[in-house]
Protein backbone atom coordinates (compact mmCIF):
# COMPACT_ATOMS: atom_id res chain seq x y z
CA UNK A 1 0.00 0.00 0.00
CA UNK A 2 1.28 3.30 -1.08
CA UNK A 3 1.86 6.39 1.21
CA UNK A 4 -1.40 7.62 -0.22
CA UNK A 5 -3.45 5.17 0.33
CA UNK A 6 -2.20 4.69 3.87
CA UNK A 7 -2.88 8.16 4.79
CA UNK A 8 -6.26 8.43 3.43
CA UNK A 9 -7.00 5.07 5.34
CA UNK A 10 -5.58 6.63 9.06
CA UNK A 11 -7.35 9.75 8.33
CA UNK A 12 -10.67 7.83 8.03
CA UNK A 13 -9.77 5.35 10.69
CA UNK A 14 -8.85 7.76 13.15
CA UNK A 15 -11.25 10.67 12.14
CA UNK A 16 -7.96 12.54 12.02
CA UNK A 17 -6.46 15.40 10.18
CA UNK A 18 -3.80 15.76 12.60
CA UNK A 19 0.05 15.16 12.15
CA UNK A 20 2.16 15.24 15.65
CA UNK A 21 5.93 16.74 14.60
CA UNK A 22 8.41 14.52 16.67
CA UNK A 23 10.92 16.98 17.33
CA UNK A 24 12.27 16.27 20.56
CA UNK A 25 14.23 19.27 22.26
CA UNK A 26 15.95 18.44 25.52
CA UNK A 27 15.26 21.86 26.88
CA UNK A 28 12.02 20.87 27.01
CA UNK A 29 11.70 17.59 27.47
CA UNK A 30 11.04 16.24 31.37
CA UNK A 31 14.33 15.61 32.71
CA UNK A 32 16.11 12.16 32.52
CA UNK A 33 14.01 10.49 29.72
CA UNK A 34 15.83 9.07 26.56
CA UNK A 35 14.43 10.86 23.22
CA UNK A 36 13.19 7.39 21.80
CA UNK A 37 11.27 6.79 25.15
CA UNK A 38 10.27 10.43 25.03
CA UNK A 39 8.49 9.50 21.23
CA UNK A 40 7.31 6.28 22.36
CA UNK A 41 5.23 7.75 25.32
CA UNK A 42 3.74 10.51 22.81
CA UNK A 43 3.60 7.69 20.13
CA UNK A 44 1.54 5.44 22.84
CA UNK A 45 -0.18 8.25 23.79
CA UNK A 46 -1.37 10.05 20.35
CA UNK A 47 -1.35 7.00 17.90
CA UNK A 48 -5.64 7.06 17.86
CA UNK A 49 -5.90 10.89 17.60
CA UNK A 50 -3.41 11.19 14.09
CA UNK A 51 -3.15 10.22 10.72
CA UNK A 52 0.64 10.84 10.81
CA UNK A 53 4.16 11.92 12.46
CA UNK A 54 6.05 13.94 11.16
CA UNK A 55 10.21 13.97 12.82
CA UNK A 56 12.18 16.22 11.56
CA UNK A 57 15.41 15.14 11.10
CA UNK A 58 17.79 18.40 12.15
CA UNK A 59 16.95 17.78 16.17
CA UNK A 60 18.11 14.21 15.56
CA UNK A 61 21.12 14.71 14.16
CA UNK A 62 21.71 18.24 16.40
CA UNK A 63 22.17 15.77 19.02
CA UNK A 64 24.16 12.54 17.20
CA UNK A 65 24.49 9.56 16.80
CA UNK A 66 22.14 7.67 20.15
CA UNK A 67 19.65 10.37 18.78
CA UNK A 68 19.65 9.50 15.23
CA UNK A 69 19.70 5.72 16.16
CA UNK A 70 16.49 6.92 18.27
CA UNK A 71 15.07 7.93 15.08
CA UNK A 72 15.50 4.71 13.42
CA UNK A 73 13.92 2.87 16.95
CA UNK A 74 10.85 5.56 16.35
CA UNK A 75 10.71 5.05 12.70
CA UNK A 76 10.02 0.63 13.66
CA UNK A 77 7.88 1.67 16.57
CA UNK A 78 5.24 4.11 14.94
CA UNK A 79 2.38 1.46 14.11
CA UNK A 80 2.41 0.62 10.64
CA UNK A 81 -0.96 2.14 9.79
CA UNK A 82 0.58 5.17 10.54
CA UNK A 83 2.47 7.49 8.47
CA UNK A 84 5.44 8.81 9.23
CA UNK A 85 6.85 11.89 7.01
CA UNK A 86 10.78 12.76 7.48
CA UNK A 87 11.00 16.13 7.52
CA UNK A 88 14.22 16.50 5.85
CA UNK A 89 13.64 19.32 3.11
CA UNK A 90 16.65 17.62 1.01
CA UNK A 91 17.82 18.92 -2.90
CA UNK A 92 20.72 17.57 -4.15
CA UNK A 93 21.65 17.01 -7.79
CA UNK A 94 22.12 13.70 -9.61
CA UNK A 95 23.66 11.03 -7.55
CA UNK A 96 23.65 12.89 -4.74
CA UNK A 97 19.64 13.09 -4.48
CA UNK A 98 19.70 9.18 -4.99
CA UNK A 99 21.77 8.94 -1.97
CA UNK A 100 19.13 11.13 0.12
CA UNK A 101 16.56 8.90 -1.36
CA UNK A 102 18.30 6.37 -0.31
CA UNK A 103 18.76 7.64 2.81
CA UNK A 104 15.42 8.46 3.67
CA UNK A 105 13.42 6.10 1.80
CA UNK A 106 15.18 2.80 2.43
CA UNK A 107 17.80 3.42 5.61
CA UNK A 108 14.93 5.45 7.90
CA UNK A 109 12.03 3.85 6.08
CA UNK A 110 9.93 6.55 5.43
CA UNK A 111 6.44 6.97 4.29
CA UNK A 112 7.15 9.95 3.16
CA UNK A 113 9.72 13.04 2.93
CA UNK A 114 9.97 17.13 2.44
CA UNK A 115 12.03 18.50 -0.30
CA UNK A 116 13.48 21.41 -1.32
CA UNK A 117 12.54 22.44 -5.51
CA UNK A 118 15.24 25.47 -6.07
CA UNK A 119 17.25 22.89 -7.71
CA UNK A 120 14.62 21.83 -9.83
CA UNK A 121 13.07 18.48 -11.47
CA UNK A 122 16.28 16.40 -11.35
CA UNK A 123 16.68 17.12 -8.02
CA UNK A 124 13.42 15.75 -6.79
CA UNK A 125 13.95 12.76 -9.45
CA UNK A 126 15.25 10.24 -7.40
CA UNK A 127 12.24 10.80 -4.46
CA UNK A 128 9.64 10.92 -6.79
CA UNK A 129 10.73 7.71 -8.93
CA UNK A 130 9.45 5.91 -5.61
CA UNK A 131 5.97 5.70 -6.54
CA UNK A 132 4.84 4.04 -3.04
CA UNK A 133 6.35 7.00 -1.13
CA UNK A 134 5.14 10.26 -0.41
CA UNK A 135 7.52 13.49 -1.25
CA UNK A 136 6.24 17.48 -0.29
CA UNK A 137 7.93 20.17 -1.84
CA UNK A 138 8.37 23.36 0.18
CA UNK A 139 5.71 25.50 -1.58
CA UNK A 140 4.67 28.34 0.28
CA UNK A 141 6.20 27.54 4.19
CA UNK A 142 5.26 29.06 7.39
CA UNK A 143 8.27 31.72 8.40
CA UNK A 144 8.75 34.81 8.42
CA UNK A 145 11.22 34.92 5.18
CA UNK A 146 9.43 32.93 3.04
CA UNK A 147 8.42 35.83 1.32
CA UNK A 148 11.89 36.63 0.24
CA UNK A 149 11.99 34.74 -2.52
CA UNK A 150 8.75 32.66 -2.69
CA UNK A 151 6.59 35.64 -3.05
CA UNK A 152 8.30 37.61 -5.68
CA UNK A 153 6.75 38.21 -9.14
CA UNK A 154 7.74 35.61 -11.93
CA UNK A 155 6.59 35.80 -15.76
CA UNK A 156 6.50 32.55 -17.60
CA UNK A 157 5.58 33.60 -20.92
CA UNK A 158 2.97 35.92 -20.65
CA UNK A 159 1.42 34.74 -17.47
CA UNK A 160 2.22 36.83 -14.43
CA UNK A 161 2.16 35.10 -10.76
CA UNK A 162 4.11 34.82 -7.78
CA UNK A 163 7.36 31.84 -7.36
CA UNK A 164 5.31 29.74 -4.75
CA UNK A 165 2.38 29.33 -7.41
CA UNK A 166 5.01 28.46 -10.29
CA UNK A 167 6.38 25.64 -7.65
CA UNK A 168 2.54 24.58 -7.08
CA UNK A 169 2.45 24.44 -11.30
CA UNK A 170 5.25 22.54 -11.97
CA UNK A 171 4.35 19.78 -8.98
CA UNK A 172 1.28 19.32 -10.59
CA UNK A 173 3.03 18.84 -14.08
CA UNK A 174 5.67 16.45 -12.23
CA UNK A 175 2.84 14.47 -10.25
CA UNK A 176 2.62 11.75 -12.92
CA UNK A 177 2.46 8.71 -10.36
CA UNK A 178 -0.10 10.88 -7.84
CA UNK A 179 2.59 10.71 -5.22
CA UNK A 180 3.48 14.59 -4.76
CA UNK A 181 2.16 16.91 -2.30
CA UNK A 182 2.90 20.76 -1.46
CA UNK A 183 4.23 22.17 1.80
CA UNK A 184 1.81 25.59 2.55
CA UNK A 185 1.80 26.99 6.07
CA UNK A 186 -0.60 27.92 8.27
CA UNK A 187 0.68 31.23 8.48
CA UNK A 188 -0.44 31.92 5.51
CA UNK A 189 -3.95 31.32 4.83
CA UNK A 190 -4.53 33.51 1.64
CA UNK A 191 -2.20 31.89 -0.47
CA UNK A 192 -2.96 28.18 1.09
CA UNK A 193 -6.97 29.06 0.38
CA UNK A 194 -5.58 29.81 -3.75
CA UNK A 195 -3.44 26.58 -3.48
CA UNK A 196 -6.56 24.45 -2.03
CA UNK A 197 -8.55 26.16 -4.77
CA UNK A 198 -6.28 24.96 -7.47
CA UNK A 199 -5.55 21.55 -6.80
CA UNK A 200 -8.50 20.32 -4.93
CA UNK A 201 -6.78 16.74 -4.91
CA UNK A 202 -3.08 17.95 -4.09
CA UNK A 203 -1.99 16.04 -0.74
CA UNK A 204 -1.17 19.58 1.61
CA UNK A 205 0.65 19.45 4.27
CA UNK A 206 0.09 22.36 6.63
CA UNK A 207 2.56 23.05 9.16
CA UNK A 208 2.41 26.08 11.64
CA UNK A 209 -0.76 25.98 13.59
CA UNK A 210 -0.47 26.44 17.46
CA UNK A 211 3.34 27.78 18.30
CA UNK A 212 3.82 29.60 14.89
CA UNK A 213 0.50 31.42 15.31
CA UNK A 214 -1.49 30.21 12.31
CA UNK A 215 -4.81 30.66 12.58
CA UNK A 216 -6.92 27.29 12.96
CA UNK A 217 -9.97 27.86 12.01
CA UNK A 218 -8.73 29.48 8.53
CA UNK A 219 -6.74 26.59 7.98
CA UNK A 220 -9.37 24.33 8.18
CA UNK A 221 -11.60 26.43 5.58
CA UNK A 222 -8.93 27.11 3.27
CA UNK A 223 -6.93 23.93 3.35
CA UNK A 224 -8.79 20.67 3.51
CA UNK A 225 -10.10 19.16 0.98
CA UNK A 226 -13.44 17.54 0.03
CA UNK A 227 -12.68 14.23 0.76
CA UNK A 228 -10.54 14.42 4.06
CA UNK A 229 -7.86 12.43 2.72
CA UNK A 230 -5.85 14.73 1.64
CA UNK A 231 -4.70 16.92 4.34
CA UNK A 232 -2.40 17.09 6.98
CA UNK A 233 -2.25 19.74 9.63
CA UNK A 234 0.98 19.22 11.74
CA UNK A 235 1.60 20.64 15.28
CA UNK A 236 4.75 19.46 17.25
CA UNK A 237 5.54 21.72 20.47
CA UNK A 238 1.90 22.60 21.53
CA UNK A 239 1.26 19.19 21.76
CA UNK A 240 4.66 17.35 22.68
CA UNK A 241 5.65 19.97 25.27
CA UNK A 242 1.99 20.38 26.72
CA UNK A 243 3.36 19.53 29.66
CA UNK A 244 7.31 19.17 31.49
CA UNK A 245 6.29 17.05 34.01
CA UNK A 246 5.38 13.46 34.54
CA UNK A 247 2.27 13.70 33.41
CA UNK A 248 3.58 15.18 29.39
CA UNK A 249 2.14 11.66 27.79
CA UNK A 250 -1.05 11.93 29.37
CA UNK A 251 -0.94 15.76 28.51
CA UNK A 252 0.12 15.20 24.80
CA UNK A 253 -2.89 12.72 24.33
CA UNK A 254 -5.59 15.19 25.53
CA UNK A 255 -4.21 18.54 23.31
CA UNK A 256 -4.07 15.97 20.49
CA UNK A 257 -7.27 14.92 21.01
CA UNK A 258 -8.41 18.20 21.59
CA UNK A 259 -6.40 19.50 18.65
CA UNK A 260 -8.05 16.45 16.21
CA UNK A 261 -11.75 17.33 17.79
CA UNK A 262 -11.33 21.12 16.67
CA UNK A 263 -9.84 20.42 13.61
CA UNK A 264 -13.24 18.21 13.00
CA UNK A 265 -15.73 20.49 14.31
CA UNK A 266 -14.24 23.57 12.30
CA UNK B 1 41.31 32.71 12.10
CA UNK B 2 37.83 32.30 10.01
CA UNK B 3 36.75 30.37 6.90
CA UNK B 4 37.70 33.16 4.87
CA UNK B 5 41.13 33.98 5.96
CA UNK B 6 41.57 30.10 6.23
CA UNK B 7 41.21 30.08 2.30
CA UNK B 8 42.74 32.77 0.99
CA UNK B 9 45.91 31.55 3.18
CA UNK B 10 45.78 28.07 1.86
CA UNK B 11 45.28 29.19 -1.62
CA UNK B 12 48.30 30.97 -1.75
CA UNK B 13 49.99 28.59 -0.08
CA UNK B 14 49.38 25.68 -2.28
CA UNK B 15 49.35 28.10 -4.88
CA UNK B 16 45.82 26.41 -5.62
CA UNK B 17 41.99 26.85 -6.50
CA UNK B 18 41.30 23.69 -6.20
CA UNK B 19 39.00 22.04 -4.26
CA UNK B 20 37.87 18.09 -3.88
CA UNK B 21 34.89 16.61 -3.34
CA UNK B 22 35.22 14.03 -0.95
CA UNK B 23 32.51 11.86 -2.45
CA UNK B 24 32.71 8.16 -1.03
CA UNK B 25 31.04 5.50 -3.74
CA UNK B 26 31.50 2.35 -3.00
CA UNK B 27 30.88 1.64 -6.87
CA UNK B 28 33.42 3.40 -7.43
CA UNK B 29 36.19 2.94 -4.52
CA UNK B 30 39.03 0.28 -4.59
CA UNK B 31 37.39 -3.33 -3.16
CA UNK B 32 37.70 -3.70 0.41
CA UNK B 33 38.68 -0.61 1.50
CA UNK B 34 36.66 1.26 4.47
CA UNK B 35 35.59 5.25 3.49
CA UNK B 36 37.93 6.51 6.58
CA UNK B 37 40.44 5.30 5.04
CA UNK B 38 40.25 5.82 1.30
CA UNK B 39 39.45 9.69 2.32
CA UNK B 40 42.73 9.71 4.46
CA UNK B 41 44.64 8.00 1.56
CA UNK B 42 43.21 11.07 -0.91
CA UNK B 43 44.11 13.65 1.64
CA UNK B 44 47.15 12.55 2.57
CA UNK B 45 48.18 12.58 -1.48
CA UNK B 46 46.24 16.08 -2.67
CA UNK B 47 46.51 17.83 0.33
CA UNK B 48 49.26 20.07 -0.88
CA UNK B 49 47.55 20.47 -4.28
CA UNK B 50 44.06 22.23 -2.58
CA UNK B 51 42.35 25.10 -0.93
CA UNK B 52 39.66 22.92 0.61
CA UNK B 53 37.99 19.59 0.71
CA UNK B 54 33.94 19.14 0.45
CA UNK B 55 32.63 15.96 1.50
CA UNK B 56 28.64 15.86 0.50
CA UNK B 57 27.10 14.85 3.32
CA UNK B 58 24.48 13.08 1.52
CA UNK B 59 26.74 9.92 0.73
CA UNK B 60 27.89 9.16 4.36
CA UNK B 61 24.16 9.28 5.19
CA UNK B 62 23.10 7.43 2.61
CA UNK B 63 25.47 4.37 3.88
CA UNK B 64 24.80 4.65 7.04
CA UNK B 65 26.17 5.05 11.13
CA UNK B 66 29.90 3.87 10.14
CA UNK B 67 30.16 6.33 7.34
CA UNK B 68 29.22 8.86 9.24
CA UNK B 69 31.76 8.42 11.79
CA UNK B 70 34.10 7.88 8.92
CA UNK B 71 33.19 11.57 8.03
CA UNK B 72 33.65 12.81 11.61
CA UNK B 73 36.98 11.24 11.06
CA UNK B 74 37.75 12.35 7.92
CA UNK B 75 36.97 15.63 9.48
CA UNK B 76 39.61 15.63 12.35
CA UNK B 77 42.40 14.27 10.13
CA UNK B 78 41.83 17.32 7.26
CA UNK B 79 45.33 19.44 8.18
CA UNK B 80 43.95 22.50 10.35
CA UNK B 81 45.08 24.66 7.58
CA UNK B 82 43.11 23.40 5.16
CA UNK B 83 39.09 24.13 5.36
CA UNK B 84 36.56 21.75 5.17
CA UNK B 85 33.20 22.50 3.08
CA UNK B 86 30.21 20.44 4.26
CA UNK B 87 28.11 20.35 1.38
CA UNK B 88 24.84 19.91 2.86
CA UNK B 89 22.41 22.41 1.06
CA UNK B 90 20.20 22.37 3.88
CA UNK B 91 17.62 24.57 4.60
CA UNK B 92 15.01 25.00 7.11
CA UNK B 93 13.15 27.52 9.52
CA UNK B 94 13.99 28.58 13.07
CA UNK B 95 14.67 26.23 15.78
CA UNK B 96 15.62 24.11 13.07
CA UNK B 97 17.70 26.06 11.09
CA UNK B 98 19.65 26.29 14.61
CA UNK B 99 19.89 22.65 15.20
CA UNK B 100 21.14 22.50 11.65
CA UNK B 101 23.65 24.63 12.34
CA UNK B 102 24.71 22.87 15.67
CA UNK B 103 24.61 19.55 14.04
CA UNK B 104 26.99 21.04 11.09
CA UNK B 105 29.54 23.49 12.95
CA UNK B 106 29.49 22.08 16.22
CA UNK B 107 29.42 18.33 15.66
CA UNK B 108 31.17 18.31 12.88
CA UNK B 109 32.83 21.16 13.24
CA UNK B 110 32.77 22.40 9.29
CA UNK B 111 34.61 25.17 8.50
CA UNK B 112 32.07 26.07 5.99
CA UNK B 113 28.59 24.83 4.45
CA UNK B 114 26.12 24.81 1.87
CA UNK B 115 22.19 26.16 2.32
CA UNK B 116 19.87 26.36 0.27
CA UNK B 117 17.95 29.53 -0.04
CA UNK B 118 14.46 28.65 -0.79
CA UNK B 119 12.53 29.33 2.90
CA UNK B 120 14.50 33.00 3.04
CA UNK B 121 16.03 35.02 5.36
CA UNK B 122 15.83 33.39 8.65
CA UNK B 123 16.59 29.87 7.68
CA UNK B 124 19.98 31.84 7.05
CA UNK B 125 20.38 33.37 9.63
CA UNK B 126 21.81 30.26 12.03
CA UNK B 127 24.44 29.59 9.94
CA UNK B 128 25.22 33.72 9.11
CA UNK B 129 25.42 34.37 12.49
CA UNK B 130 28.23 31.77 12.99
CA UNK B 131 30.90 34.88 11.75
CA UNK B 132 33.76 33.13 11.86
CA UNK B 133 32.55 30.35 9.60
CA UNK B 134 31.08 30.12 5.75
CA UNK B 135 28.11 30.14 3.72
CA UNK B 136 27.88 28.90 0.59
CA UNK B 137 23.83 30.05 -0.99
CA UNK B 138 22.73 27.95 -3.85
CA UNK B 139 22.25 30.35 -6.35
CA UNK B 140 22.48 28.93 -10.48
CA UNK B 141 23.46 25.37 -9.45
CA UNK B 142 25.52 22.68 -12.51
CA UNK B 143 22.41 20.35 -12.90
CA UNK B 144 20.17 20.67 -16.29
CA UNK B 145 17.19 21.55 -13.99
CA UNK B 146 18.40 24.34 -12.16
CA UNK B 147 16.38 26.35 -14.74
CA UNK B 148 13.40 25.02 -14.15
CA UNK B 149 13.70 27.84 -10.95
CA UNK B 150 16.65 29.89 -11.22
CA UNK B 151 16.23 31.08 -14.49
CA UNK B 152 12.27 32.14 -13.81
CA UNK B 153 12.19 36.25 -15.09
CA UNK B 154 11.10 37.74 -12.00
CA UNK B 155 10.08 41.48 -10.66
CA UNK B 156 11.49 43.82 -8.51
CA UNK B 157 9.40 46.61 -8.24
CA UNK B 158 10.58 48.01 -11.75
CA UNK B 159 13.43 45.68 -12.14
CA UNK B 160 13.50 42.63 -13.91
CA UNK B 161 15.70 40.21 -13.30
CA UNK B 162 16.18 36.23 -13.28
CA UNK B 163 15.75 34.47 -10.00
CA UNK B 164 19.34 33.57 -9.08
CA UNK B 165 19.94 36.88 -9.82
CA UNK B 166 17.75 38.24 -6.82
CA UNK B 167 18.97 35.38 -4.91
CA UNK B 168 22.90 36.48 -5.41
CA UNK B 169 21.45 40.26 -4.88
CA UNK B 170 19.86 39.68 -1.44
CA UNK B 171 22.78 37.22 -0.51
CA UNK B 172 24.78 40.29 -0.99
CA UNK B 173 22.45 42.76 1.13
CA UNK B 174 22.92 39.77 3.83
CA UNK B 175 26.70 39.73 3.93
CA UNK B 176 27.17 41.94 7.01
CA UNK B 177 30.14 40.08 8.75
CA UNK B 178 31.50 38.81 5.13
CA UNK B 179 31.29 35.47 5.53
CA UNK B 180 28.65 34.38 2.83
CA UNK B 181 28.96 32.97 -0.73
CA UNK B 182 27.56 31.64 -3.62
CA UNK B 183 27.40 28.25 -5.01
CA UNK B 184 27.58 28.55 -9.09
CA UNK B 185 28.07 25.64 -11.60
CA UNK B 186 30.72 25.48 -14.23
CA UNK B 187 28.24 24.61 -16.43
CA UNK B 188 26.61 27.64 -16.80
CA UNK B 189 29.98 30.07 -18.04
CA UNK B 190 27.66 32.56 -18.80
CA UNK B 191 25.60 33.02 -15.39
CA UNK B 192 29.29 32.80 -13.67
CA UNK B 193 30.48 35.49 -15.79
CA UNK B 194 27.50 38.02 -14.84
CA UNK B 195 27.40 37.21 -11.27
CA UNK B 196 31.39 37.41 -10.82
CA UNK B 197 31.45 40.78 -12.14
CA UNK B 198 28.72 42.28 -10.12
CA UNK B 199 29.94 40.65 -7.21
CA UNK B 200 33.92 40.98 -7.74
CA UNK B 201 34.70 39.95 -3.87
CA UNK B 202 32.27 37.08 -3.17
CA UNK B 203 33.22 33.94 -2.62
CA UNK B 204 32.07 31.18 -4.89
CA UNK B 205 31.96 27.57 -5.16
CA UNK B 206 32.26 26.56 -8.19
CA UNK B 207 31.28 23.09 -8.99
CA UNK B 208 30.49 21.16 -11.91
CA UNK B 209 33.91 20.96 -14.18
CA UNK B 210 35.06 17.56 -14.96
CA UNK B 211 32.49 14.83 -14.75
CA UNK B 212 30.08 17.05 -15.18
CA UNK B 213 30.93 18.93 -18.14
CA UNK B 214 31.90 22.59 -17.43
CA UNK B 215 34.31 23.75 -19.57
CA UNK B 216 37.79 24.55 -17.37
CA UNK B 217 38.76 27.68 -19.51
CA UNK B 218 35.50 29.96 -19.08
CA UNK B 219 35.56 28.93 -15.45
CA UNK B 220 38.39 30.17 -15.05
CA UNK B 221 38.41 32.90 -17.52
CA UNK B 222 34.90 33.93 -16.07
CA UNK B 223 35.01 33.11 -12.35
CA UNK B 224 37.98 33.64 -10.77
CA UNK B 225 38.53 36.72 -8.43
CA UNK B 226 41.63 39.05 -8.93
CA UNK B 227 43.09 37.90 -5.40
CA UNK B 228 42.65 34.58 -6.57
CA UNK B 229 41.52 34.00 -2.50
CA UNK B 230 37.80 33.67 -3.18
CA UNK B 231 37.51 31.47 -5.96
CA UNK B 232 36.77 27.46 -4.85
CA UNK B 233 36.59 25.32 -8.06
CA UNK B 234 35.38 21.98 -7.52
CA UNK B 235 36.20 18.56 -8.70
CA UNK B 236 34.83 15.21 -7.27
CA UNK B 237 34.81 12.39 -9.11
CA UNK B 238 37.28 12.92 -11.54
CA UNK B 239 40.34 13.35 -8.98
CA UNK B 240 38.59 10.16 -6.27
CA UNK B 241 38.11 7.69 -9.12
CA UNK B 242 41.07 8.42 -11.31
CA UNK B 243 41.89 5.01 -10.99
CA UNK B 244 39.84 1.71 -9.39
CA UNK B 245 43.37 0.06 -8.57
CA UNK B 246 45.67 -0.16 -5.58
CA UNK B 247 47.19 3.31 -6.80
CA UNK B 248 44.40 5.08 -6.63
CA UNK B 249 45.62 8.19 -4.22
CA UNK B 250 49.12 8.54 -6.22
CA UNK B 251 46.31 8.33 -9.50
CA UNK B 252 44.36 10.70 -7.32
CA UNK B 253 47.31 12.99 -6.45
CA UNK B 254 48.83 12.92 -10.65
CA UNK B 255 45.02 14.19 -11.42
CA UNK B 256 44.77 16.50 -8.52
CA UNK B 257 48.18 18.22 -9.45
CA UNK B 258 47.27 18.17 -12.70
CA UNK B 259 43.57 20.37 -12.30
CA UNK B 260 45.39 22.73 -10.07
CA UNK B 261 48.23 23.71 -12.49
CA UNK B 262 45.83 23.60 -15.78
CA UNK B 263 43.57 26.27 -13.70
CA UNK B 264 46.52 28.15 -12.74
CA UNK B 265 47.45 28.50 -16.75
CA UNK B 266 44.29 29.44 -17.80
Amino acid sequence: MGFIEKLAKISIKNHSLLCIGLDPDPALMPEKIGVFEFNKAIIDATADFVCAYKPNIAFYEAMGHEAVEALHKTMNYVPKEIPVIIDAKRGDIGNTAKAYARSLFDRFNADAITASPYLGYDSLEPFIERRDRGVFILCRTSNPGAADFQSIPVQIGKRKMLMYELVAEKVNEWNKYGNLGLVVGATYPEELKLIRKRYPQMPLLIPGVGTQGGELKQVVKYGVDKGRQRTIINSSRQILYASRGKDFATAAAKAARELRDRINEY
